[in-house]
């Protein structure tokens, strides 16, 4: 019944009468003549439709009611789009092998957190485990830009670009980082904050946390 | 297919992977479980949702592919909904009996056309007979505010107050006047504008014109 409304507002039913036969109706939604006639029938005795047959053909307008129905959905599919864009990804907090504390100690990443991200990150990550079967929305990071810092070379060897995601965890603010040239497994994501994060949220090995990336 | 993935939408499955069984949905779309399922078979089926079961439940995101759907639904709804409030009302022209003429030609009204509608009309009106069964946007004029042509007096009598639309007629802007006390009939609505409509449209009594009154 929806789309057989949605159509005839397409068509400017929600300001106008509209002339269309049945049979055009039909051809419109990709269903049978039988079943636009029916829905026709539905709508007008749900009083959701004003029509007219008359010499001239049939005309069709839509209602205050139906107009109503038809702005409910709009509301909802609005809502959906206008949110802003962000995705939440699900894991569990694991231990690292210390290894993430290194890494950002470092001027050369550490300054450009700075500059890029506008936080200094506490010394440390927040390691995060993704059930494998929910790695979707892990992926999108890779198709996404996110923010560069770009890797950089010390006299005893060279550190790579790292892609970055500004994130909220359980209401802290932080950022997803992505080391891009290592073989890090696709299943974990580290996180950084200005707040030592285990902490913060109190949380142990194994625990639910939910990161929104915004992008 | 298309109202359980709104369903999902509306529960964040766009952005994360959202817990729940197929009860619970057939629930909230007010459909037996049955129904429910065989939906989302359908759209796991059509590569619209990514489905995760597991010893914590279903899980259910929707991928690229739904949002896509879901994406093009709004963009018609927003189409339907943010194009301005106007209406069109057609009907057919007609000759009046010359009252128009005077009407318009009266000081007190002329000098409020020309401060409220922004234009110096012509002497005379359009006449428009809608077709009786049509009735149904002209009787949205008796519920919109519209703007107020006040009433005044002469030595001799008093005019009433008269309401005013803002409106395009094949192109050309103008207004239609309500009058507000007189038992005019209801079928029947008189255009003004700066110049003489008839003959810029080259019209015949009883050509049909659409006139987009916008609110």
């Amino acid at each position: 019944m929806l789309g057989i409304l949605k159509q005839l507002a397409l068509m400017d039913a929600t300001r106008s009468f509209v002339k269309i036969s049945s049979k055009e109706l039909a051809d419109r939604i990709g269903q049978s003549l039988q079943t636009a006639a029916r829905k026709l029938k539905e709508l007008e005795e749900n009083g959701m439709i004003e029509r007219v047959l008359d010499k001239d053909g049939q005309f069709i307008a839509i209602n205050e009611k139906g107009k109503k129905l038809l702005y409910k959905e709009y509301l909802e599919y609005k809502k959906i789009f206008e949110r802003g864009e962000s995705i939440i990804i699900t894991g569990k907090a694991m231990s690292g092998v210390g290894e993430g504390r290194y890494y950002v100690s470092l001027q050369g990443y550490r300054k450009q957190f700075i500059e890029k991200l506008n936080f200094d990150p506490f010394p440390g990550t927040l390691n995060i485990k993704i059930n494998k079967e929910h790695l979707y929305f892990r992926r999108k990071l890779d198709e996404e830009e996110g923010v560069k810092i770009e890797g950089f070379s010390t006299e005893d060897r060279t550190f790579g670009e790292v892609k970055a995601f500004r994130c909220r965890i359980n209401g802290i603010e932080g950022a997803v980082v992505l080391p891009q040239r290592t073989h890090y497994p696709a299943d974990i994501i580290e996180v950084i904050s200005e707040v030592r994060i285990r902490e913060k949220l109190n949380l142990k090995d194994g625990d639910t946390v939910n990161v929104e990336v915004i992008f």
